[in-house]
């Protein structure tokens, strides 16, 4: 086991911070010490920002590695006056999709590829996945390109975080958005073109566009939604100024349904911002009547019908929650990742063996359990009253 | 001016509560002072629960009074099972209409009428409109028994805190539903039909149910839904086990448009809240795809329109706001309740005068603004981003 002290010393050196500093944080839980299993190192992630690194930053301390948490990217409400002032002084942007699924860091260590998630914990499954069909592509980058971070969207059905079908990724994928130098600094769009050299995937680009060419974007932005996709991203190509995303109107509503169907776990916030991005976007279009009344009718039957199958499902089966199918290469892929959402959920989240095949492929399921709304509805259900 | 450390022994006495108790409370403000401007008396309230008295409680030192806070009434979301694991034993309800205006309480002090507000504060335009109504018919119900206190709806279109029109109310109206004993005792249903002897309204009754009509009750329910008014509440006819409220659609539906005028001021739990009741009505309605669709599109018309509202009216006016018509029949009660907003405001809430006429009538109108919506939107139409 390392010597937690000499662990303060070089996160201290790390992170420029005194340390001091460092133990507060520590103390204060704002580090938080994590032990991986494959192989077993020792690496810290913060939870919140500290000494000017964002939250979900990843240090391991025996090998001097820091990976930068990924900075939250702020949404527009009203594309035009986003494009206008945070832009308006470059004049030009880059238009990309944004894709529903998690946001992964994928980083090179003792030679080995691992994926980091937005929390900055180090995900056995994402890391398993991304290996399975990155792997040999990804180490050949980081040959090429030492000590970088390769940032993207993971995806697909079969992702235990965001399970959403999209046709190009089958059960997982992986789109690459952007390429971090080890001081911090994003790849330009130009520079970033270099990752198709190397057989990986990157999410779509639809082009350059003038600051000024709003209702281009938004045409964009419908016909994603008329393919029930999630967004765009709109970044500086220098990728100096920091990015905006945008999102379309199916996204919103299948959040809102999403939402209701574990309304005391998630409500609240969520309910309310998704509903607001509606609001603004339906007046940006200057809808009328007809498209008004559209908007709002499927709001509206996402917020009932989430509430229905919540009611159904724990009336039915006593408890609310999702699953979510995962395939292992292994058995030893499946208990790394059993272990790690034991550790992380505390046990709302268990794993299931549907099927061991021959060559050793794992079929399981995650079970994601909403304790809150499953409690609350069993209360409703008994008594009426909350 | 009273002697404050008079005062805290005087409360003390009346809260049974020892002094260093009242005092700290007075510290932490969960006692607060408050001198009224006719006439100028000192009174105390309380704006969390203290030693067993309700949140509202307010006390006059000086004349012993004691106003108790009117306990929160608990909502069922489901009927059928709250009405059996409340009122199960007693095996019969009475049913009231509950009537959508706000709560006051009536009480007697110097041979004057007064009435409180739920928070526990004496307002000067409840106070001038129920004098105005009911001066003598409380008067004389406080002669017959001293030290009662006349609990009911104030309602209306002229109501600064929630307007709504009333046939049965003209601008306001007053309908008890209530009488408190001085000991806190709630009088029976029986008991409280002397009301209706000295010429006081009370709130429509429904009549006497038993626990098992379950159909019988939601047939009320939507009857009342169609007639666009708020809901029910339901009680032990000899009032011993505490009241159940349960409302209807369209006043969830009304509710929420209104939540999304001033998202940014009211949103979060207020919306959440309405949605739920909206899903469970659903579910213990068995409403088929044709009628979720419809209850589902009410409700989203209600989002999107509200929100819509907001963001114009910001974009025309400036800030978010509504207006509320009131009537004075004097310039002196205008000013006593001009100062009064002026106080519990801050100067959020504003009044400006529309009209005064020969009689010494004064036409005003209330403005209540919403300043984080305000600025919230115009953040939001000049940056595009929150």
């Amino acid at each position: 086991m390392a010597d937690p002290s000499k662990d303060v010393k070089k996160l201290s050196m790390i992170l420029e911070s005194e340390e001091w500093r460092v133990e507060k944080a520590i103390e204060r839980g704002t580090i938080r010490r994590v032990r991986t299993s494959f192989p077993g190192f020792v690496y810290y992630r913060t939870v919140r920002e500290f000494a000017g690194f964002e939250r979900g930053t990843l240090i391991v301390p025996s090998h001097g590695l820091l990976l930068r948490g990924f900075p939250k990217i702020e949404r527009a409400l009203l594309l035009e006056p986003a494009l206008r002032s945070r832009f308006g002084e470059v004049g030009k942007v880059i238009v990309e999709e944004k894709m529903n699924g998690h946001n992964v860091r994928v980083f090179e260590l003792d030679g080995e590829v691992y994926a980091a998630t937005r929390g900055g914990l180090i995900c056995p499954y994402t890391t398993h996945k991304l290996r399975n069909m990155f792997e040999d592509e990804l180490k050949q980058f980081f040959e090429d390109y030492p000590g970088t971070v390769v940032c993207g969207e993971f995806v697909g059905k079969e992702n235990p975080y965001v399970s959403r079908e999209y046709p190009e990724a089958r059960d997982v994928g992986f789109f690459v958005f952007d390429v971090r130098d080890p001081s911090g600094r994003f790849w330009s769009y130009e520079e970033k073109l270099k990752v198709d050299e190397y057989g990986l995937e990157r999410v779509r680009c639809f082009g350059e566009f003038e600051v000024s060419e709003v209702e281009e974007i938004h045409r964009i932005v419908r016909e994603l939604d008329r393919e029930g996709r999630e967004g765009i991203v709109i970044k500086d190509p220098d990728r100096k100024l920091p990015p905006l995303k945008y999102t379309t109107h199916s996204a919103h509503v299948e959040e809102i349904e999403w939402a209701f169907r574990f309304a005391f776990d998630l409500g609240r916030d969520f309910v309310l911002t998704r509903t607001i991005r509606e609001g603004f976007q339906s007046f940006e279009w200057c809808e009328k009547d007809r498209e008004l009344k559209r908007r709002g009718a499927e709001i509206g039957r996402a917020i009932v019908e989430g509430l229905r199958r919540a009611v159904e499902q724990v009336v039915e089966e006593g408890e609310a929650y999702e699953e979510i199918p995962l395939t292992f290469e292994s058995r030893e892929w499946f208990e790394r990742y059993e272990d790690f959402v034991k550790r992380v959920t505390g046990g709302t989240h268990s794993l299931k063996i549907i099927e061991e095949k021959e060559d050793g492929t794992v079929r399981a399921v995650l079970r994601k359990r909403y304790f809150g709304t499953g409690d609350k509805v069993s209360r409703i259900l008994e008594e009426g009253v909350l």
